[in-house]
């Protein structure tokens, strides 16, 4: 069975209270749970981790995508100026997808550039929980080719 | 049963010979074929639309999109200069999904800036042909709420 | 008795329905009459033309002007990057206003740039309906001289 | 009867000997003569201010706008960096147009930036005298409704 | 004998009338006489296209650089931002040749920068007739090889 | 006892009616009484200045810092262009504060650039009556010491 | 007892030794003991945090703001990158002003850009240790009401 | 006998308290003193003005300029955004020499940028004094002619 | 029989050895050899200078000219900065085509500049060995007039 | 005996696997050792840190400095915008080396630029392991004077 | 006596026939001889250079420099990019004056930065001839305090 | 045994008496011979030039490169913008080195680009004399093996 990481950045774990009105009410763990239920009904494995700390996020980009397939990573407002974990994504040569909650262009203009999804198979943003959702399904389907 | 309109932009036509390292060997017809096949299990209604015309695919956005629920669309080229399918969008009040089947990110940098995605519900790009099926799947968990 | 032409550039043909907070809630056809109403008080002939393509656009420019004495243009979007209408202007050698309904002074960033305005008369903008009757009897007094 | 005020910025008392090429030969004293033929016929009353003095401006701004129903604002070039015009304006809640007798848009780069328009309800530029006709019939048909 | 397609944009229609002191007083059609008995002394077929249109011109690319040995275009105003038409080139594999009548670099400034010519075999600039002259002997020389 | 000018540029006598969802409903009168009393609590003596002219507040600079102790400025809006302003103070020799009543960084970008903070001791703002409060008992220590 | 946080950033803890000609001779413990001092008189509670890592701050943030009535933060040079930070403090809902020693205004170039301080009630810079007094007295008038 | 106007903006009535180190420690009035004495040796007449409000240098400029056969400006720090004085020097048509004390290449950035010169005859900078010595004895040549 | 000079700038000395990927594997001798031969064809004189130094190739503009019907330049990099060599050309007064081996627009950013073709007749760029021929055919087309 | 700190950033415990047609596949761990080897030789003592954490380097910085001769320091994609980094180096007053492995010269546009070289003795690039002996033998050398 | 070298750069030795609407007709040799009368009269010893090649003028200035009092360049269009040039100026320590013919501020843009001026006295631009002349009465005065 | 040519660009000549502060008393001949005392014992020999002439420098480089094992280059303020020196390092094909004897990233701008350093093995500032020591020692590992 794949294994996918997903790897939320800083300030995600406060979802469901942190500006409502765009990020809606379901806190990370309701959303995890989501997708934990889909991860089963489309066969994959899912690890969650959460860190408000860019140099968490790159010991486990280096130390779980050993045994992954396949990564998800929201990587918050990191995604603006973190070249240290495009390195690691870069280095790890784990495909990864990078999502967003919200519609990154649609916002301030600082949000619009994202210095880590050149390293990335592709970006999904402005789905909310279901981008993730969508992400699971493209290695889904990728990874029983 | 909920309707969807694809609305591919200059040069799509010729997917299949067009750069295949870039965009692969399958063509327009047998994308969208393998796309009629999943929107009847996910109980869509797809209607297609191609064209190399600025102007025509604006007339479409405003024709189709007042029998339409959803729209998928990847505006080729035009997506980094044209503000007026920007526009168009803007007015129709039909959700938009910007679709690119490469990766912009990683590629020339006139390709990372997008005019049309600020007025979309978001945009997904760099996983072929799958990334129209994500689009698909998004409407049709939404739609049915 | 002079010939006037008014030619509305894309999204223009879904004013009353388009984003009204900005643009109001009369329709093209109304506001064409009620310019038709103003030019006959003024002894103005005028003609009328829309279109969403800058293609037709050139064309209508090039064919009619060889019977008008005066264009009144709002090229909506592609006021802001259509060098193709700035040389159709150029070439053809009719004193031309650029309109536009809403104070792009007051909008987004792009829409403060025009590259249609430097080969015009001049420039009316903010002021809805009522910048088309401006530049109507502009025409109507210097014509008259 | 409404009463507009139609305020002057620096250099425009010059109007008549100052680059006649692209301002023209009539001197201020002879356009506001127009002017006010115009305003009897349109049933308005007009007040001049010319000033040189940035300051100036802004008083004539908080102090006249108290009795005015409209201004109509010719800032020279003012227009350019004079934000604390443009706050005046945005204070006294007072419609105002402005208005430039030369075609900015045409000429040097610098005149292409008005830091003012935004505040006010349009701009109106290139039609020499008869771009403050324009904006005084305006007022004329908005503030009978 | 080889095939050669002249395709020239929006406004070139109007050689001969459009700013004589910059494009000179020859008719597109008559320039394209000329260029038919050069082509014709150097052994060459040459099929002419003009469209003010960015959609038709890719359209004719598509359609017609199937049966053509080389093309020659002059994109007009189109040169400075059709990324669509850059994009139909590089689709196509067939060489191409970029002419303008003048020397775009002693001109505006957003006439020096060309977003088709990176996929172009090169550019040629300032000769008037010439340049088509010039891309057709190119053409003659290479393909008799 | 220590003097303390306190001087306030353009619009900032229309205080109580200029936009008050920003500035509040005080009037610059009451705040200067209220800051008066402070003055008086902790044993500084200030005289105020109010003018919407550049000029003017140069002059005062010039004139009043002779017999100050400390200089309390909110340019306005001259905060973003008047390098005169910077230039009195920096000629001047008087420890200047610059203060703002709302949060400069929170509004339009061209409020975001003071090119006279670099002469002040410092800046505060989005205090509202409170920053010119807070400038006036750093003084208040300070020159007692 | 109102309770206020005091969140020094990376280098503060050299205070005292680092480039002492900018900063002072003060260590952080002394000032803490200054601004404790001060805090006793004006009945507000602190509580001090120190750390040089990014990730710790938005924990100190996340979890010390429930019980706090107000932030103090000198972010230290992640001022001028950390969008994490920033949206950890737009996140939480507590009243927030951002200190800096120095005057960041007469600085480096970099050190003029706060990603920070656009959501933050205002921003105090250059009085040194006085500036967080200035912040705190703030609260203590502020909070009282 | 040539008359000559000598015109000082912003500040320069601070020359010899001001910054000694750049602009040196002789005043204004000796400074004209000296340049008196040079001009009755070479059979000039020169009016000195002076005064901090951009308003009142426009005055004078329009004023004086109808019985001046050249003038000395030293703008102060309005050089570098007063495009109204720029306007005022260009309406008057009296030959205008801009001069500054110091060497404004080898200061701030913004001091490298003057609005003034490109409709000045030429440009006078980082001789002190003598800078106005050379622009007297350039009028004295060329008007004796 | 008219006289053409041919100058190449720096490196084209190396060619045939250098990066013959871009640049071919002809050296200078054999391209110079076979323009000859052309020249002797189309009746035209050529004269072959090439030089390493900047200073070198003006003096040959300016001694060589004096007797030259046209000028044929490939300035190699000097291309993108040697304004010396521009104003020798403006200065001279005979037809000059600047002419490149490779597409500049394909290649490095700074190639996409040229300093040097405002001030000639117009630019040929990628042909290799042709781009010369063309220039030289161009003379012999238009000297015979 | 000299005590040299060498301090790698985020990422450089991947050498050996990371991207090995620009590190090559040496291990940090065996780059160490040959390091230590040399430092023998030359009469060194080195001690070895690695981190991925911006807050962990800059605790190093401030714990270790107090006992160390010399910094020779890696910051891997910190590089180019850790400013804290750049204030601890400017804190701590002991001779830094910034080293990089590749030539960030020849790579992408963001790795041009360093925050951190400003502050540093010198910047060596482009040498793999070969850099930091150049470093090395530096502080030997200067050391023992 | 003091002695002073004059420098000229690319191109002005082309004087007199050389763009003579915007450099007049007199020649270089003529003008050097106008001020070598000049020179006479006030006392000073002049050297005359003119090179084509800023490296001869490097070559110049280290050597001409150890026996002079004062430098004058032109240094033609290699003001605004050699900072070679500049190099040589900072490096000998002899006061050096920038002298222009033309107003440079009125002409293109990339003639208003002068990378050189920066380590030079001052800068003297417009006057022609004349310029020379201020820059040598200035050494004249100021060499024999 | 390996030959390395060093190549000075302009100024060098002058080390020893050119500003001591940033580059030391010593003359370049008296590094010179420090170099050749180095390279003796480690066994290689060196060739020195030294030009203030661009041309020259690419003269050396061609020539001297054909028997050479290695550069070290330090081109002076050719650095900044000499795209001629880059080609002729790009066509020759041997290993060069970048050398700079202060840290330009520690002074002007300007300094801190390289247009050079893309082609090199890499570069290294900072370090004075031994900077070219660094790079010598270098050769004689690589070159060895």
């Amino acid at each position: 069975m794949a294994r996918i990481l997903i790897i939320n950045g800083p300030n995600l774990n406060l979802l469901g209270t942190r500006e409502p009105e765009i990020y809606g009410t379901e806190t990370l763990e309701e959303m995890n749970g989501r997708l934990s239920d889909l991860a089963k009904e489309i066969n994959l494995q899912i690890d969650f981790f959460q860190s408000n700390h860019e140099g968490e996020i790159i010991d486990i980009l280096q130390r779980e995508s050993k045994k992954a397939d396949g990564i998800i990573i929201n990587p918050g407002a990191l995604t603006h100026y973190s070249y240290a974990i495009r390195d690691a994504i870069a280095a790890i040569n784990v495909e990864t997808i990078e999502v967003h909650l919200s519609n990154l262009f649609a916002r301030d203009d600082f949000r619009q550039k994202s210095v880590i999804a050149p390293v990335c198979r592709g970006q999904v943003c402005g789905f909310g929980f279901y981008g993730y959702a969508m992400a699971l399904s493209y290695f889904s389907d990728m990874l029983e080719d």
